[in-house]
């Protein structure tokens, strides 16, 4: 399925096993560890000076492109006309005009990455996925998920006219089905759990010779997540808030976070890295219970309705608790009905619809404050991981409802609504 | 409600009715013709001279503005720092990479207005209602809707901290109510059909002053809609298309629509005005049953699965008829079905998801290449309307459907997916 020509990428030095840190030169095509398995996730190593011949403040601010491909210089891909892939990233990174002070801090900004054109962060991750699949000359790219990264891998993989083979547990929600299938995605349906599903994933990808675009599998999906603090540090003027906040499940995305600010304090355009607060749900929160000593996680229940950070069994467990520790961050959990006040919160204030896994970092703020994690005077940024609309029967749980009124005036002033 | 202090806009020369054609001064508190009552729908007469001082495609070309605020300088509003919004606009214009020759076109673009904040166009129109709003002094604004407008609606004004009063019928789909009231509205459920509904919207409105955000009655709304012709005409190196194609359902999109472009031509930004395709469903076309000869129009049945554009008693039919009619384009319908088959071709084939009525120029574009409106040489602009986010129900009718499978290779072969 592929051509073997690898491209020379001037700027990756290699590879760096997190578990047993042994170096390895770059091979697009050696995912993991060759002596530690499946579980020895790869680190990319850059050459920060080749970066920099590439890239500065000063050129990001004459570049009109608008989209994470700003940074494709920092990024482990060969350069090329990235302008027909879906429009990923530049997202909005908003200032908070109410929330902040409703949550009772000095200042709050609030990126918005539902806005991405399959309406989640893992577009950034996809499209990256997307370009490396093309660039080593596969035809197809393959993913087990149930949620966002499946549609996100779909979408990015249809503009670009790459097949898509995605594996979903038998008891995947309609909803995100009907977006994978409408980009066309040949969709498998596995009769059995998740653990089943990335078996048969995993089998089909190495017999059949897809692009494996499974997030702990394959390093280049933390790098295309970290292009998200690429884009606050530079909407922030290249000075970072004190803390940023997202929802932790499988760990990938907070590794990325982390690497995206790591990134930029190497190449010295900017002087700190953000503390980072990893937020998840109380029913599902190995990383908070394993705490910022990083103590090794134990399978955990997966019982929260923010689907996208139930995840028992997290994979990418060393970038993720890399990315609290060595930040100087913290690790707190927050119940389902925070999650879903957050919803309403966030809307009624902000104006800006997350799913219930895209707002738990707002959450997450409120307890953090209440912890005294958060000072009042610390300055803070929130991702909100994915859009509303994604999840609507939680919405309708957050939101409150309608008031009844007949069609005449007196009607609708005993109806309450105007009170 | 209103502090009354009207602020002078110097590019704004005043009203003229489309209905009686007489000519007013500027009063945005006038919202419709004094003579002609509620169905006298106004347009904004623009002094050309005094918008080109602050805007030339030069200024564009160095205004790195992401959203449909760079084009200020074109709407009937005070200057402002537009920032506090929501980042509505400048969404991406996509080259088609393949649905193009899948229809046989010579050159196809798609704008995907479902990346909006809520989701739809209609965020252009509602951040300028609540920017009127806002200017006017009034700290509520209302509409009667069962869709898109009222949750861009209440969505923009979250954001501003205005209060929104969305009317609706007590039919109203669950999806789109949770939207709305995620963002904090007061949301009433009228017992009765859409007139009532509308009804007791304008009685509230009326006796309790707020700010009136109903399309067909506020002359801002075509304006705030128009931002996407600056957008598609400035994204084409202001080249338009031989045609731009869209969805019709009420009039006031295809309305804003034409006077983009016309306000170009006005500047000599463009060279000529595309001609407009106006497509509809064969289960509610009134439009396309007036014909390009504007015929009076014909109360018809809503029987579509579009419910964006199920409007069977149009409110904008002057602006409407003019855009077409006076762009040289040509009314089409489609059936339902050839809906159904553009959500799934325009996802397949470019990975863009559009509700129902997002993708229904997509298929007008195919029925008006069989009739020959469309010439095979001809350059096409499509735009999407709305996020097929908003619509599972029929994103999954249309989508076809996973397969199941054992968790082993071989029923994995069995099941035909991999052929």
């Amino acid at each position: 399925m592929t051509n073997k020509q690898q491209a020379v990428l001037p700027h990756v030095r290699g590879y760096k096993c997190t578990l047993c840190h042994q170096e390895f030169p770059y091979d697009a095509e050696m995912l993991t560890c060759p002596d530690c398995g499946e579980k020895g996730i790869l680190d990319i190593l850059y050459d920060y000076d080749e970066i920099r011949k590439n890239v500065s403040r000063e050129s990001l601010a004459q570049d009109h492109t608008n989209s994470m491909w700003r940074y494709k210089a920092f990024l482990p891909l060969q350069d090329r006309d990235f302008s027909p892939f879906l429009r990923v990233g530049w997202t909005p990174l908003y200032e908070s005009l109410r929330l902040g002070d409703e949550l009772g801090l000095k200042k709050l900004y609030i990126k918005d990455d539902g806005l991405n054109p399959t309406a989640s962060l893992k577009d950034r991750a996809s499209a990256v996925a997307v370009a490396k699949a093309i660039e080593l000359g596969y035809d197809t790219i393959s993913c087990s998920s149930t949620g966002n990264a499946a549609s996100s891998c779909a979408g990015n993989a249809a503009r670009m006219g790459l097949k898509s083979v995605i594996f979903v547990p038998e008891r995947a929600p309609e909803g995100k089905l009907a977006q994978m299938l409408i980009f066309g995605a040949r969709v498998v349906s596995v009769i059995g759990n998740y653990k089943d599903t990335f078996d048969l994933s995993k089998m089909a990808i190495e017999k059949y010779g897809w692009f494996n675009r499974n997030a702990g599998i394959n390093p280049v999906m933390t790098e295309g997540k970290k292009t998200v603090s690429l884009e606050i540090a530079e909407q922030l003027n290249w000075q970072p808030t004190d803390w940023v906040v997202l929802s932790v499940g499988d760990g990938c995305t907070v590794g990325g976070v982390y690497l995206g600010f790591y990134d930029l304090f190497q190449m010295g355009m900017i002087d700190r890295i953000p503390k980072i607060l990893g937020v998840q749900s109380t029913g599902c929160s190995p990383f908070v219970d394993a705490g910022c000593e990083c103590k090794p996680l134990v399978v955990t229940e997966e019982n929260t309705l923010a689907d996208s950070i139930s995840v028992g069994v997290p994979r990418n467990v060393v970038k993720a608790q890399r990315a609290v520790a060595e930040s100087g961050g913290q690790w707190v959990a927050v119940p389902d009905e925070e999650i879903l006040a957050a919803m309403s919160l966030l809307g009624r204030t902000e104006g800006i619809y997350g799913e219930p896994a895209g707002v738990t970092g707002t959450a997450g703020i409120k307890a953090a404050l209440a912890q005294g994690i958060i000072k009042p005077d610390e300055t803070v940024t929130v991702i909100v991981t994915g859009n509303g609309l994604k999840d609507t029967k939680n919405a309708l749980a957050a939101a409150g409802s309608s008031v009844k009124s007949k069609p005449n005036l007196e009607a609708l002033e005993a109806s309450g609504i105007l009170d």
